[in-house]
């Protein structure tokens, strides 16, 4: 079960497009508004959400507040200023884990934003359960509608996901033996080019050719490519 | 030191703007932009920034992605797509983290976001250090670049910040004894109102009632108002 978007009397159609844009980029498609402006449904709206909306249930528009929330469990309301009232304050973060534990307990939440300009009421804030304050500069905190809503959706679709870990067989560093071949080859060239001053300091110039070397972690097709290297500049190929 | 937002050909200044103002939420602060394609400076970009333009240094502007990068130790391109290079892939969050890592080694580090049709070109990817892919829904996978921008800067952000803690001695619970004097009042009175059938029945009730309430966790002056609704309700102030 996926979490709803509420947004309360939003002005700029606009706005809502990049709100719908940004909740399906994470994976959320259910949109509720309340009282928008500009009435529904709103061509600015359609072209701004690069066809989210065409994608997404249709949605649903309502009159109040309450009557958008009759079927939720649990509604978040983000806003910025910290309010004359008791209740737990998350972060985009915490509301997201937290409601992923309330979805997981068969709670349907809901995600408040307000007008562009005011933000939420009063009132909208006390019939919620919790406070979103999405962490920003304190010296420029005033985030557009469409992007407070992706910061919350965004930290929502983080929780199911897992991490990228490079495990592409074609992405292994090369094994050590075709890099010692090529430390190998490297050498032998060098020297014939006289590029060791003296011959004392050859294992010392060498092994710190080998370091850098290393650090690039080259697969077995890049060392193949080195090998390709050496041959077009020496004009002598691999044995 | 904070790192680089470099956007590469932008197409439209809104998207120019929108970009501004997200760094500039999470306190990022300079933008270069290589070959905008309207020029620069933008009207639309400086109107979509909502001021963050006029707060940040000047916009720098290059010809080419080498040039943006010359005092640059490290690159992250944003991109999508997978590209058969070998380079690591880091989602936002790991990208964060390493560019925080290597900030405090003194490495300067930019963020590279291609044009928004096109995405980056294969040449800027080759000359970035990694690739950084935003996990969103597969199957509505563009973001809009303001969009991409605000999820790097955003994560960057977060990492220096402390989550809240609701330690605000004004939302603390009341002290036991205060709900206890409130629960022996409120029992009182619904006994004298004939709330209990049986006097059986007046623990297992009372439980419930002391269990429904102490979920709510009341502060202080909380407990005080709901004495002020069985004073009202009753006729009867508190002894």
């Amino acid at each position: 079960m996926k979490p709803v978007i509420v947004l309360i009397e939003p002005q700029m159609g606009e706005n809502i497009g990049a709100a719908a844009r940004a909740m399906l980029n994470c994976g959320i498609d259910e949109l509720r508004i309340v009282n928008p402006r500009d009435g529904w449904p709103n061509e600015r709206a359609d072209a701004m959400s690069s066809g989210a909306l065409e994608k997404m249930p249709p949605v649903q528009v309502y009159n109040t507040t309450a009557e958008a929330l009759t079927d939720c469990h649990y509604a978040y309301a983000t806003t910025a200023r910290p309010r004359d009232m008791v209740k737990p304050v998350l972060d985009a973060k915490q509301a997201a884990d937290d409601c992923h534990e309330r979805t997981a307990k068969g709670q349907k939440c809901a995600y408040l934003f307000g007008p562009e300009r005011a933000g939420l009421s009063n009132e909208d804030v006390a019939l919620s359960h919790a406070i979103i304050t999405i962490p920003v500069n304190p010296d420029f905190s005033s985030l557009n509608l469409g992007q407070g809503v992706l910061l919350c959706a965004y930290e929502w679709f983080q929780k199911g996901y897992e991490p990228p870990s490079s495990v592409d067989p074609d992405t292994l560093p090369a094994p050590h033996v075709e890099l010692d071949n090529l430390y190998n080859r490297l050498e032998d060239e060098l020297r014939a080019g006289h590029f060791f001053r003296t011959q004392e300091m050859q294992p010392t110039v060498m092994r710190n050719l080998k370091n850098m070397l290393s650090r690039a972690e080259m697969t077995s097709q890049e060392v193949n490519t080195f090998h390709g290297i050496i041959t077009s500049l020496t004009g002598k190929k691999n044995k």
